[in-house]
């Protein structure tokens, strides 16, 4: 399969390319860096890379940015900033990419185990990561051509755990969380929120 | 307690009014009728709303509007209106509300079962639903002074089936759902979503 993956520089992204690479042609994107550049929060941005990476099977996200800070400290504008970047970015992907897409290709965006498991700090990235969770539940339903969609929702990556100095044991580590995505990409699955804490290793 | 009811004139929330009018005071507060005005979408609006309406112990809100259209029509901006009026209509009446309310007062909301059981048409709406849901378990880990605040996923209204011509054996009278919303108010629940179909009857 041809495969863009979206954020392919970041810790979940590098990790999704490694384990794809063995069996497919991967088209890497990132934000400044890659083969191919994108600004997810410009529906132009994304159109434009459509445009110039042409046809492929499968897109794989692992990227987009929301705000983490109190209740209290949070402003319209940095609940803003979480939608027009994790959120509309990915449904963006999703939405302009489908006449781009193979028939019987997928999407496979991120969400976050914040969605269903909260902390504090975490208002603006729990909102965000369900209503990516809810728009794909629903988005599997009207998808043409046999095109399917899922979104991976992963727990804290030990890696980043490590790299911020907080207890990397609650974590799990990128190369377990990158077989989610694979399992998206390779299986026939549409609709899901796949958690990669549940999939056998 | 002194209530507002937001949304106050449509049918989930007229049924609200009927249900906690006998033992509370209830300020009605619609987008173009009521004792008081707002437009969800304005965090101008939300903000004079309560500083005109003074302290209360509670705020309900059956408010907010998103787009209803299939994935091939829906737009940016569709998607937007929903973000702004909806979703974040009512993050702010939280936001900007909770130094208007109380000690140990309450917010309720109003997301939708198509947050978790979508239908063809309803990407943008399930969407919002669920970021709600997401925010609201989030929101209640850092609302201070005992603040609480739930949201409410109702199914169909029996009542809406019918304006529409649509079948109403799968729907729920609006009476029934409004003791969600009383659940809500008058327990102790906080970070919920409250499914009226599952409150005992």
């Amino acid at each position: 399969m041809r495969i863009l993956v979206i954020g392919a520089t970041g810790t979940i992204g590098s990790a999704v390319v490694k384990a794809l690479a063995g069996s497919h042609d991967i088209v890497a994107v990132a934000h400044t860096k890659g083969d191919r550049r994108v600004d997810l929060a410009s529906p132009d941005s994304i159109t434009r890379l459509y445009q110039a990476a042409g046809r492929c099977d499968a897109v794989v996200s692992a990227a987009g940015s929301a705000r983490f800070a109190g209740l209290a400290d949070l402003t319209e504008d940095d609940y803003l900033f979480g939608l027009k970047n994790k959120l509309m970015g990915q449904v963006n992907l999703i939405r302009i990419g489908q006449a781009f897409l193979n028939d019987g290709g997928s999407f496979t965006v991120t969400s976050g185990v914040l969605s269903q498991e909260p902390m504090r700090g975490s208002c603006s990235i729990s909102m965000v990561n369900a209503a990516l969770e809810g728009f794909v539940r629903a988005a599997a339903l009207e998808l043409p051509r046999g095109l399917r969609v899922n979104v991976v929702s992963p727990p804290w990556v030990t890696e980043t755990l490590l790299a911020r100095g907080m207890d990397p044991s609650i974590g799990l580590p990128a190369d377990i969380v990158a077989r989610a995505y694979v399992w998206s990409v390779e299986g026939s699955a549409t609709g899901q929120t796949i958690d990669p804490r549940t999939l056998p290793r």
